[in-house]
């Protein structure tokens, strides 16, 4: 059994728990302790008073305590006060510090105020770690075989201090277990669908000793493995590989990517793989595809425009669909947006467009087609092809899944 | 002394923990705990285990304690069971709860599987606050004078719970102090810039005991004025408009609105009290001033479409550039910009336009033109005017900036 090396996220300041500042600090912190194999277990975000940062500070018990923020230069910060009084030691001034803050301030054309120098003042009994981007120095302190680990908060100095200093020692202290993740994507299914779906495969998992995790956001599904890979790395991917394989085998076509792909990025790759090019007609997403598709660097390589045809006058004479066909079947309707797709595609002469017409929303519904019905078309080489959708949920749900089902319609036809 | 009441927010969920996901459930729960004059006092971020959700329960001594994520349908979620651990308590099937989740998934045309009508099972001795946009129930319960929420991790779902149900329960069941809260939205001027400019103004909210917060975001920068408001409400909403009236006299043209308004929405109601139309050209921002513009229920009142015209091919055919003035000026230029504006006014027919046209980056900056460089034009009945933005940044940032600085350009000529 392996023994698992754990951590704490300390991290202080006001400005976090009001919510003016979101907690991106612990976010960051936590992934890298993963990646080298140190679990976090806990984060508390406390406010910067001496009573708080005393109590989180005991109720750590952990191998690893990190702890962000307070160490500012203004009056407002006491963590430093604080560690003194819970490690028992009192604050002397280092001299070569105080004469790296001088030269930080000269540089910067700047005199230090005696708050700048006093950033010199650090805890007798602990490690100093050197801020290479900053004033504030990191701490360490070891106590009973835990680490703790004074930080600042600033997002910059913090991250170059955990990679360059701190995580080297942790590693070299704890020699924690490494731990394998790797992330499959999935669009078109919901969270308790595809659990179903893939539960045999789920129950498969427990023998490997690798964990699973549903990690859904709207239009998607991650799911997570992880096991650890200490004894033998090569043995543990392997393993893990083995599993994918068989997912792949049975939702290929659910699964879109690994890690951090994202979809247009997806199509993005398949496009440019194939020399080919694409056009949008978008009516109720209102030019939110085309957004997803222009924010990939890169994307005029492949992308050479759309229009967005919310009026109907604007799909008569963008689009070319005849008035009729309007009148009698309504604008959400299959001929529509076929006719929308096989349109865009010949007037901006790609090789492929997606067309989408629906009810976005909150008003518009009609019990035959309610908020939340999308029609999709795709035409390319081999003709179009469309399917019609139901997205219900708020205006910003039924365009942000439509649209991600959209560009999966697109990447199914590429595949 | 008015007595302060605190709050603990609990967040569950590995994903969290090892930065898959950023805690912003939590720094929003700050602020709005915070608007109703309840103060977080903590926030505590666990993993989906029985004994960690236990010990954070336990170690919880603030009036308010709430707790997201962990309710889903699938068997990683036991949080409801640890509930009940905690409570002394034991699941019991709500037929009522069951018939919504039914219906929910009939609403959507499909079949509850049995882990979906579990959702139904919930603790004997809870309050069951209703999710309007899910099938996972909160649970309210109360302890030692302690309110204890459960809550889904979905932040819709939440935000919805909370704003509707659990917010007013708390509010009447502690009566903490009333705080009003009045902000002020800006755009056009940078966080340091405007400071200074304003700086005179913020010195005399202090003897009228109003509070001033910056809350700064890309393209725009909200001034929050808040007091107590408990004494003599009138006196305090008259206290904080006169000053209100000041700051719009000293910077007209940076205030587009207030609370809630969006630029988009601004615009919308500008152009339906003036009866009038829009339309867009983007190419830089491919789409995303539209998604913006369309997010807007009731959008299509005014809003007739647009051209993303992302290649040159289609700028010259849909929007009549001469192909002559884009090789003598290229695609981000004045000339071009202008006569994407007056193009697709004239296509579309529409009493008003926007053309952007840039670069976004990362890759295509010159020394003339570098990352950031984007021309706005609006054309409307009284002419064509243009500006020159420079917006650096990321893609996504500039993307951002400049769509927010298009509309309101617009805004400046609908005011």
């Amino acid at each position: 059994m392996i023994r698992e090396v754990t951590a704490t996220i300390i991290s202080i300041g006001d400005e976090l728990l009001i919510g003016q500042t979101i907690n991106t600090n612990a976010a960051w912190l936590g992934e890298r302790l993963g990646l080298v194999g140190i679990r976090p277990r806990r984060v508390l975000t406390i406010s910067d008073e001496k009573e708080e940062i005393l109590d989180a500070l005991a109720s750590a018990k952990t191998d690893v305590v990190l702890i962000t923020g307070g160490l500012g230069p203004t009056k407002d910060d006491i963590t430093k006060h604080t560690l003194c009084t819970f490690f028992d030691t009192h604050l002397v001034r280092h001299p070569d510090i105080e004469a790296q803050i001088v030269a930080f301030f000269e540089r910067r054309g700047r005199d230090p105020l005696e708050a700048n120098r006093a950033q010199a003042d650090l805890p007798a009994n602990c490690t100093v770690i050197p801020n290479d981007r900053g004033t504030a120095s990191g701490m360490l302190f070891e106590r009973e075989g835990r680490v703790h680990v004074s930080m600042p908060g600033v997002p910059g100095e913090m991250k170059k201090m955990m990679v360059a200093h701190v995580l080297p020692i942790l590693q070299q202290r704890f020699k924690p277990p490494t731990i394998l993740h790797r992330t499959i994507l999935t669009t078109g299914m919901g969270e308790s669908h595809l659990a179903q779906r893939i539960e045999q495969w789920e129950d498969s998992l427990v023998p490997e000793n690798i964990k699973l995790a549903y990690l859904p956001s709207p239009g998607l599904v991650k799911l997570r493995l992880s096991t650890y890979a200490d004894r033998d790395a090569e043995e543990a991917i392997a393993r893990v590989d083995r599993k994918v394989i068989e997912l792949r085998a049975l939702i290929p076509e659910l699964i879109f990517g690994e890690g951090k792909d994202r979809l247009p990025q997806v199509i993005g790759r398949l496009l440019k793989e194939r020399g080919e090019t694409l056009s949008l007609a978008e009516s109720c997403t209102g030019g939110y595809v085309s957004h997803l598709i222009t924010s990939v660097p890169g994307s005029s390589a492949y992308y050479t425009g759309g229009v967005v045809s919310y009026a109907n006058a604007v799909k008569m004479e963008e689009l070319g669909i005849p008035s009729d066909m309007l009148e009698l079947n309504g604008a959400v309707s299959q001929p529509v947006v076929e006719k929308m797709a096989t349109g865009v595609r010949s007037a901006l002469r790609t090789d492929w467009s997606i067309a989408l017409s629906g009810v976005a929303g909150p008003d518009g519904g009609t019990p035959d087609k309610p908020v939340g019905t999308v029609w999709i078309a795709v035409a390319g080489p081999d003709g179009v092809k469309s399917i019609k959708g139901d997205f219900p949920g708020t205006r910003g749900l039924v365009i942000e899944r439509s649209a991600l089902a959209a560009l999966d319609q697109l990447r199914q036809r590429l595949r």
